[in-house]
């Protein structure tokens, strides 16, 4: 094996074995149910993130490759139109068959077949298939973050409130104390990804953007100052709002972020814990920590939040130029951040060749960006120039909010 | 143990062992899931069932009962208003927890102190808890019912659509051949139970229905002869239809009973059988059967068959009053029947007292009487003053037609 | 013109002008709305009832005779699948073409062709078309009741409650003081009609039916009862009420009858009046009169009041029987009574031949049967034995109760 | 008065009096439709601009004004939460009280008023509330254009499909031939308002931007080129769609623009013309003329017929940009253009003061930009600066495409 193939298939093993530890925790019966559309079952996010390797890697690439069961490119395409015809997204959660385990032996299948390929790649098809692998292994990672935030939900949609790891540690804030301000660069400065390293082709390509003088947060808005915002009656204050956030918590009847309950909205005596506030998470229901920094919520309420506190989101230029500044904290650890950025193409965006180009591009419309990375995030993956993208009514994800002005 | 108890303790333990019998074919996950909101998931029926005899029968009658587990009283109450709020029904599929192994552990809970309390109840007590016990054998009865049309409808969203009990033989008809028509009795007939067995509240009180003179068909309609009826544009001809049944035609796209496919509606190739029309069962899929009684119909496609063949559907009245008659066929073993009767209340009909009271009376409008039985009834369950109910739309039962005119 | 032929033609001129009378408070504007899918526009009514004697009576029966517009055939039939496609019922508000006036030249041109026909037929054809036209006066006057429950639904929809008619007195209860129970005929009586007037169809055969004893009051519920009912929890007791009627109130947020309001509920400080509730009905806002027979009451409500006034809704055919008894009171002229009967056929029962066999029996399911008539109904159209039917939900109609046991 | 009073008066007259103008083709009926929730009655905007004068200036600026109906403020608000609740949105096609003429006499109370207002003004005061009338003009210019877009919609749910102006010559295509590629101006151009005139807050601060080198189509995308899209399979291939778009596409069943019918999708044979595509338009339906601009576009078939085209849509800035190149044909009379920018708020956005500041601020999230103007925008309404905002769904405004790459 060439030993850039090695580094490949070092990290393949890595990437991989981390899905299985993140379902430890979760029984048969767990890892197939899907409590919303918007999110899937562990076993289908362990399939489909295989299906990729499979349909992308090995199918074109391995001479003589057998699929493990024809029946999967149906089952476990997830949106690839140029990919042929798949199974409703919100259906996933009925598919009882394949079973847990035959989902675990079509991962052990695809992984002898890629460690295969790597091992008999030359260097001229190590340079032409290792980008695919290195989307793939982050592409997991994704879904990787999906697990968790998808179990969670699901979760929170049982009476019982049970605690997906019960003795995990929430995230600890950088430091406590005032929220400082940062003045950010200015004038034009470089946005995207030029490394030589992997990024999705939405961080590309670079580009100069002039951002005008503003100041940047250093750190995200904590739990505490949130529950002053409800306090101050945040949640009955068009004022804060913009139209559309406005009506969703009218029609949703918002009154916290997502897994924030009052004593009273927990119908099982035994499910609670102590606090006007009890905040559920990956360690299960516990009482709200005015330090920790708040997510769960939406771009709306981020937006309105920052109405409130007299400032505003940053936007996603912005957001990555402070990157860098001395005293900046919590920028990838702790929650997704909600930029004032729409999800727009940057200047001269191409999408990938082939399937690969449905990744990021067509979904460039009525999403907002999110910068930075969660507790949830894998450990490496995510980069200054990474964009993340979400409806503005999104709130399963660890999604918070950094101020600017 | 006195002997009515002995005898009631036996047949709780043949009833309850039933249950496990039905769910042996479905793995861990396969119990888990929920199609629809009509349906329910296998461990939930499990559980419920635990439920409605823990309450109704040892939190009051055992003295030092320990209930299970608290929680259990709000997961698994379906519908008793009396009994405080619940689960959602819509969200019964998200329950993961309590574990399937922790559910089984709940029925043996309840199993031991059922077997506790009949054994210490001396005849007085027999005969106050005895129908209490009987209704919930039957309650048990008609979940069992459930678990098989319920689980038949998760897995036919499953696209390998996959066999509850791939051997299974498909019920047989009675006999080949025409159909006959049987005259019926009429005049004033007694309608209703009145036996010293079990019935429900809504088989009551017995009373005299004056029948006009009408004919009953000896058998059930085949699927060949709907198969005709489909071919003679039956689901695009308004005028066969009641208003309601044309619209939901109309709106759901129906063209064949729920588990008719043709081909080209099955995605995966090596899902298909052989045949012009395929139909999904407890088998799986098979080549529809011309001489198999149809199932899986609503009340509106039951209704513009008959109009189509020229007759309509019997009465309740009717059908219960041609329950003997020499000559009639396929009663209770196939299909329930519908009937050309709204599910109304029977003249002097009062619900049984307290909670129970809630089991039948309160459903008594926008729903059609059934009759009969079918082959997922369970064995004795029926009578011929049984009453089943359902609204005209649905059609995951083994529901099918018997004609009069 | 021979005698009948006369009778039929100063017949016409009477209903049809009444159509005008009903509209005459109304302007141009108001002619035109639909509120809701279930109502439709003053003007819709009074093309389609000319629609209905064109199609039926002129088309196929007046030689020579030229239609209107051929537009109308598609845009003024209802719901009659054997007379063509149609204009979508949730639309008929948007037909602000053809103009009123436009409407009123059909109903002009309809009309003088109407007199042509009856003038010329001779006493055959008067013994074809008489019932014909008879069928199609007593359809005008059921739409005459629409025009009222209507319009009262769009203005209630109106934060300026606008009176349809100011000075209008309401309805006056027969006699003051408490309800009498009379004991109702027993044993086989006869149902449905069989003289020799007009009837519609769903009203025969005339058949014998068993009835056991049973007590009906004298009297409707009045607005003062109902307001007990409401102050003792009424709407807050799930015991009281049906399965679906308690879903409904819960996902509606039902509290009162339709048009009973709390002051609070009115946005416009101008259209309130004095009174704990508010009445909106014909004459606009006023306060609710306790002497005045309680209406605007779906099915559910009037089987929950009967439930907790300890008593229950009378069948049809108790309705029917009851109709002659001494110190019987208000059974026609004030409120539709529902019944505890479905919409079902009676033994025997056969549609009209033809396009009009669409009238009544395509409707037979999912429908209560209500009895008697209200304010709105025009003097002379019911009958003992007619049946009116509505979903259990709807509420629009002035339909009250009247109790038995 | 003083000169700057006199020319506020005057231009006041010029617009209020060009809204009759536009009604004058309009019955009272359809004055009063509402078709679809996005839309508003003709009536409704003849008031809703009154009560913005009335709101905004009368009452704060005018001593002793007399409101002309205390429920206006109720009936007329659109979307302003600071000035209090109001009627529904969806319900306003049911205000048929107060009449049209009530309305027309709430015009010219209201006009009365402002001439005595302005007449009165001295030079402070005229600063003062200057800003704020011509605020209400082009807010009464936009409904302007309202009025046509939504009576058009309704007339298009009629299947007469009447002609709101019989006469009406189509937009005329500035040239006819090829389209040419203009090179756009690159680097740091100014963007946004800053003249010394009328402009909206969200065209403002005026702010640097960073453009790289495109090109810009001279002209707009004709009916012609639409049709070869559709007839390549453009509504059939995802792969040239966002995936809401394709999304929406499907749901939805869109095959052509919003008023593109084929033959067989016109339900009344008089109202059909010539041509395999019939355009419906302010002249009532015309055959598909190919040299006109395409419109009644949604941003997504926009987007993916230059997707189709080998191109893409501009962004805002460019075509800002591209305002003055020579060459350049089409800005501002025939179609506004969907950008391919998200309605954002720019470096440093302010809204105004007051209630104000929901005019526009408050919805910039989940829409797309469009740039120029219509046929129905009244003439001298736009701006190059000037942006116009609509979700990317919408399709029954004037909308087409102009093509960058």
């Amino acid at each position: 094996m060439i030993e850039s193939a090695q580094t490949h298939a070092r990290r393949y093993q890595e990437v991989r074995a981390y899905t299985y530890e993140l379902a430890e925790p979760l029984s048969t019966e767990d890892q197939c149910i899907q409590s919303m559309a918007d999110a899937s079952p562990t076993k289908w996010h362990m399939a489909h993130t295989s299906w990729f390797f499979e349909t992308l890697l090995l199918k074109p690439h391995l001479p003589g490759y057998q699929a493990f069961d024809a029946a999967f490119a149906y089952l476990f395409n997830s949106y690839y139109e140029a990919l042929g015809p798949r199974h409703p997204r919100p259906q996933r959660g009925l598919l009882t068959r394949p079973k847990l385990d035959e989902v675990i032996a079509y991962r052990r299948h695809v992984d002898e077949a890629m460690q295969r390929l790597l091992a008999q790649s030359d260097a001229k098809l190590v340079a032409e298939i290792g980008p695919l692998v290195e989307l793939g292994l982050n592409h997991e990672q994704q879904h990787q973050e999906l697990i968790l935030t998808d179990i969670l939900h699901a979760f929170s949609c049982n009476p019982l409130l049970p605690a997906y790891q019960a003795g995990l540690a929430p995230a600890q804030p950088s430091a406590r104390g005032a929220m400082e301000w940062l003045d950010g660069p200015t004038g034009a400065v470089g946005i995207g990804y030029a490394g030589s390293g992997f990024a999705y082709d939405n961080e590309t390509p670079r580009h100069k953007v002039l951002l005008h003088p503003y100041q940047i947060s250093d750190r995200l808005v904590r739990c505490g100052e949130y529950a002053a915002f409800i306090a101050d009656g945040g949640y009955q204050r068009p004022e804060l709002w913009l139209s559309d956030g406005w009506a969703t918590v009218q029609r949703e009847g918002w009154r916290a972020p997502l897994y924030w309950y009052a004593p009273d909205e927990i119908p099982l005596e035994r499910a609670r814990v102590e606090g006007s506030w009890q905040v559920f998470g990956l360690a299960g229901l516990q009482p709200m920590a005015p330090e920790a920094p708040v997510t769960q919520l939406s771009f709306y309420e981020a937006a309105a939040y920052a109405e409130w506190a007299g400032a505003r989101l940053p936007t996603e230029f912005e957001w990555e130029a402070a990157w860098a500044l001395p005293g900046m904290r919590e920028m990838t650890c702790h929650a997704w951040q909600w930029t004032r950025s729409s999800y727009d193409p940057y200047p001269g965006f191409k999408p990938l060749a082939g399937a690969v180009g449905e990744y990021n591009g067509k979904f460039m419309v009525g999403q907002l960006v999110l910068r930075g990375g969660s507790v949830a995030t894998p450990s490496g993956h995510t980069r200054p120039s990474y964009r993340n993208f979400f409806p503005p009514a999104a709130r399963w994800q660890f999604s918070g909010v950094r101020l600017a002005r």
